[in-house]
């Protein structure tokens, strides 16, 4: 249960697409806000995506659910034997989801999600938002809702995510995958959030400053399961997606 | 380089004792602010604790770190092998560090650090502030130090514990550990975090609301390892934890 291969959403589907694993995708549709849904609220009361139903198991957690992928079913392995490289890849997915992921949502909501909203009508809106399980999402959704982001705030993301940008290019200068020589959950997870940034952040990641991220994208883009992942999206970001495809990994 | 064996500062320890791993402790006395002295910022820039230095290496991530300790020495295993398990498992080192923690964190400020600090001559804390190398923790400590806690957010904090102690309740009624049948680092980690718990919220964490958490927390008082832990400690915490295993594990 899912939506479009983005973010956290996208991380179960290019993981099982990796490991060339068998699913049925439930698409839950969040530009429609299907994942507040009482339908869906059944499959994960908690009202977020994806949820991955193997047997009797609900998994929810987008990353440590890469790791439960990497590990219940057969297939290529995406975690590295040493110790260290483990380390370096669950660091990599602890900042994605707590630093950088945060902050493309505060650029994400400020240019497409807040405007739509906005243009909504307002009772409506409330109703979709008064049916949000979680207080904490209710009371962001509200918040994000009902005021813009300040000049500052957005120029704090925006700062983050140059940061960003900065760190993998240097990482992926001392090694070609992010947590060392081998492709790993790491650029998965990381790619998940990232795979658009010359497209969305063409300053702060652009290829001049940049070239390890680029190629780093390149190498990505260019998998046969990354491909077949956007190709289950339906909205623009996956067609946008499968366009930088050709230009990146013609 | 590490503190007492209390939160962060006392995942390794725990996680080397139970390995059986020899190492060398260098104390860094954080009621003395020790974690943001120059000496310190050499081993570790951004002046947080713990830091692991094995060879070449530096590992600062306390609950990565227990995975990395676990994987890279020899010594029993703490990460069950079933998949499902260890999803379970890295779910509560998740929780217990973005939600349960920060929450105990809250309400150790107020009764303990923000009343120290501000006892402090001012001029003396504002040298001290302004050598904090990361600005988050900067504008935290700033904060903490400036304003006290209002009602609303301290009873929050006090929910969010006492919605802790009744979540670890209802998962160790299911199985004898965190995770599963095997003790593993999920309850280590929960434990550097809840082991004062009965004494710091004796409310919430009466032994008639929480019969599983009281059994779950003789089994690990009475391990060995953990009592090596405790006698590396400086501080009235440590020796509490250790009259507490007198109590409970006697």
């Amino acid at each position: 249960y899912t939506w479009d291969p983005n973010s956290n959403s996208g991380k179960p589907i290019f993981m099982l697409k990796e490991k060339g694993v068998e699913f049925e995708l439930h698409y839950i549709d969040l530009l429609k806000f299907e994942q507040h849904a009482p339908e869906y609220l059944k499959v994960n009361p908690s009202g977020t995506v994806p949820t991955l139903v193997h047997g009797d198991r609900k998994l929810t957690e987008s990353s440590i659910l890469c790791e439960y992928i990497d590990r219940a079913f057969p297939g290529p392995a995406f975690t590295p034997t040493d110790p260290a490289q483990r380390y370096r890849m669950r660091l990599w997915c602890r900042d994605v989801d707590t630093k950088y992921a945060p902050a493309l949502s505060v650029l994400g909501w400020h240019m497409f999600m807040g405007p739509m909203v906005r243009k909504m009508d307002p009772e409506k809106l409330q109703r979709l938002i008064d049916r949000i399980p979680l207080k904490e999402r209710r009371i962001a959704w509200s918040t994000a809702v009902n005021s813009t982001f300040t000049e500052e705030q957005l120029q704090g993301a925006r700062d983050r995510v140059a940061q960003w940008v900065q760190t993998m290019d240097a990482c992926l200068k001392q090694s070609e995958w992010l947590a060392g020589p081998t492709y790993s959950i790491a650029d998965i997870v990381t790619f998940a959030n990232a795979y658009a940034l010359p497209v969305s952040q063409p300053l702060a990641a652009s290829r001049d400053l940049a070239p390890h991220y680029w190629e780093w994208l390149r190498r990505i883009y260019a998998r046969p399961a990354i491909k077949k992942a956007f190709e289950l999206g339906r909205t623009p970001l996956a067609a946008r997606a499968l366009e930088m495809i050709k230009e990146f990994a013609p």
